[in-house]
């Protein structure tokens, strides 16, 4: 391809010869890729490394099998956002039937809002003063939007702020059911219901269970069994503010790992998972309904990276490190293809391959990609994916809520 | 502060009262922020989290004393721009006295470049077609710019790119001494520099041995044995070549946490510390010349959060997570003043605060503000630095090379 491409650059027979792939020089790339016109000209190897790519086969997938196995179960489903952050993806996620996206906080929500996404679930609670004004005016732009609260305090600021604004906020009360935000389920729950009658610029519509801890319990049958533990408390909260004659039309909660659980659970309306999109390493390990491997999903993401040094012949060096890939789990990088080919960090920016004697070594200039441990974190580090059908790039997608962690 | 500001807000002698700090309503805050507008106006408690802070009295300590420390033992520094990815500092570090800024990978460079910083030392190999191409531009922008190489192929490549671009480039040779990138020291590092003597639109100057293997060295003793070993070799590579009539004129390598062992070492000219900047967890672990806390810089870069939930006594819930802290270390991050405070990751969003006897436990709209595991790939999450010079916001520095792990 290397020296192909260089015969080309200097060949007289150019202009006919320089619109076949991989023939144009870097500035032409440079401005396709800016532009985001594509689309029949680049294949992955024209790709500046380290790249995210997606598969859109697999990903168009992942998006039909999730949407039609939860609208199946007669559930609606509101993926979450901050797996993606990428309009585009939430953008088609409901056109495929999703009802909006949920937003992890609210810079991420306001992006999604700013490019036309509506039916937003901020899904961390909004607090202190510039914050809630910040929230006021996205409601303003996006009615539909959902904020969680879980005390008083917070809820009578945002509706003081709301009042003063003359808007409504639609709220989700939130439910401490992971270890992490949320009010205790139950009493403390209801009377929150109860003390937000009170509070005329808050539609109070939904609960908000979200347990995090249950999506990733291994194995089908122990998850199965924590998911419906914890999601009980949520329906009979629900449930016993209904019975205070509080209309609370939602319940939503729900992950990749417990979809098949939560949509045969009675009282349970929506879900919000995010990562069946791209799936990772963690998540192939939990387990399916059908054995030690969870693969109910494709891997349509990965890194893709070059050798940039061989020092040695057992080892290569790819210039992907810990900015390229996120490293809270206690497993590397996955080998897209060649289970011979291990992956090491070797720092920031270098990751380290050795070779079983089943496969082939890697080379200076030589390509590898990766399916990644964590995929929320890992496309957290990129301001773009890159859209492959097949080796050829047909679209370029802006992570644009990348970094909105306020 | 919160209702302080909540009257401000509907105070009738709004005018002459808003103008004070903390009082602005958001939407003017935000105008702030874009255009960089905030000194004298913003206050630490003003900023939206999770932020990246940095301390400005800190960070102009650990530039004076380690530009101040280098020089004075004779030798030059170009600190290493992949901890802070913001032309910005790299200026400010060249006024110091830096001859210029490491950069490790050619995006990242090519960003510096862009804004005006000169004496780039590409650290990674620049590999391919594309990147060859790239780099040649790169090279007519900023001729100073010196570019790795650890093979002949590569070498080859990079010279025809230059001679037909009419360019020269100057050209390093990455020594293998770190189990990452770079040639084996000695015979074959000396054959490369020999075979580069046909490649005439090279000009090779100097041998980096940057041993990132002996910057976390535990102990002074230990590291001080196990820099001097490394550099050694690197050091009598150059001789070697030297010898054959090949100039060298220059070694570079070191680190933050070998600065005071490398400078002792003869035949080594130029240090590319990155991390004193900002000081991380991390490296206060590895211990100093005085004791097991390394303290010689300071702690000058924090992320500062807000407690969003309080759902237990026991338990707060910030808004910083795996997105707003790198987790490659296995520790978490370290409240900047409360020993009693313990940060635990609570998925990628959130971090659970737990609290000792001795400490006050936070609630809802507290601040917490957290020095980070380990600077680099922490900031390389956030767009932009807010430097602080005590509680005040006296300027923002974008990270202008965030992502550019390419």
């Amino acid at each position: 391809m290397q020296s192909r491409r260089r015969f080309l650059a200097t060949s007289v027979a150019a202009p006919a010869v320089l619109a076949a792939k991989g023939s144009y020089p870097w500035a032409e790339v440079e401005k396709m890729i800016a532009r985001g016109d594509v689309k029949g000209k680049l294949t992955r190897q024209d790709l500046p490394t380290p790249a995210l790519l997606l598969d859109l086969d697999a990903f168009e997938f992942n998006v039909n099998k999730m949407v039609g196995y939860v609208k199946g179960k007669g559930r609606a489903i509101r993926p979450h956002g901050k797996t993606h952050k990428c309009p585009e993806i939430a953008k088609r996620l409901i056109q495929a039937g999703a009802v909006g996206a949920c937003a992890a906080k609210l810079s991420e929500a306001e992006v999604f809002a700013q490019h036309g996404v509506r039916g937003i679930l901020v899904t961390t609670a909004v607090v202190g003063p510039y914050k809630i004004e910040r929230a006021v005016r996205l409601a303003k732009l996006a009615p539909d939007t959902i904020f969680c609260v879980d005390n008083i305090k917070n809820a009578t600021d945002m509706n003081e702020a709301a009042k003063a604004a003359k808007v409504k906020l639609n709220i989700a009360i939130d439910l401490f059911v992971s270890g992490r935000t949320g009010i205790t389920p139950g009493e403390p729950a209801v009377r929150l219901a109860e003390a937000m009658q009170g509070l005329s610029s808050l539609k109070f519509t939904t609960i908000q269970s979200y347990a995090g801890n249950a999506s990733h319990v291994m194995g089908f049958e122990a998850r199965n069994k924590f998911s419906r533990e914890v999601m009980a408390r949520a329906v009979e909260t629900r449930q016993m503010i209904n019975k205070k004659g509080i209309e609370c039309t939602h319940l939503t909660g729900g992950s990749t790992g417990t979809y098949n659980i939560d949509t045969e659970i009675d009282g349970i309306t929506e879900l919000q998972p995010g990562s069946f999109l791209f799936m990772d390493v963690d998540y192939n390990r939990i387990g399916g309904k059908d054995g030690a491997f969870y693969g109910d999903f494709k891997n349509s993401l990965t890194v893709y990276t070059t050798v940039v040094s061989k020092p040695t012949d057992e080892l290569a060096i790819v210039d992907g490190g810990l900015k390229a890939f996120s490293t809270d789990k206690p497993f590397p990088p996955r080998h897209k293809t060649e289970e011979g080919i291990t992956y090491a960090f070797g720092g920031d920016e270098h990751g380290k391959l050795t070779f079983a004697k089943s496969a082939k070594a890697l080379n200076v200039g030589d390509k590898a990609e990766f399916v990644i441990p964590h995929c929320d974190p890992s496309v957290n580090l990129y301001d773009k994916i890159f859209c492959l059908r097949g080796d050829n790039v047909e679209a370029i997608w802006r992570v644009a809520a990348r970094g909105m962690s306020q």
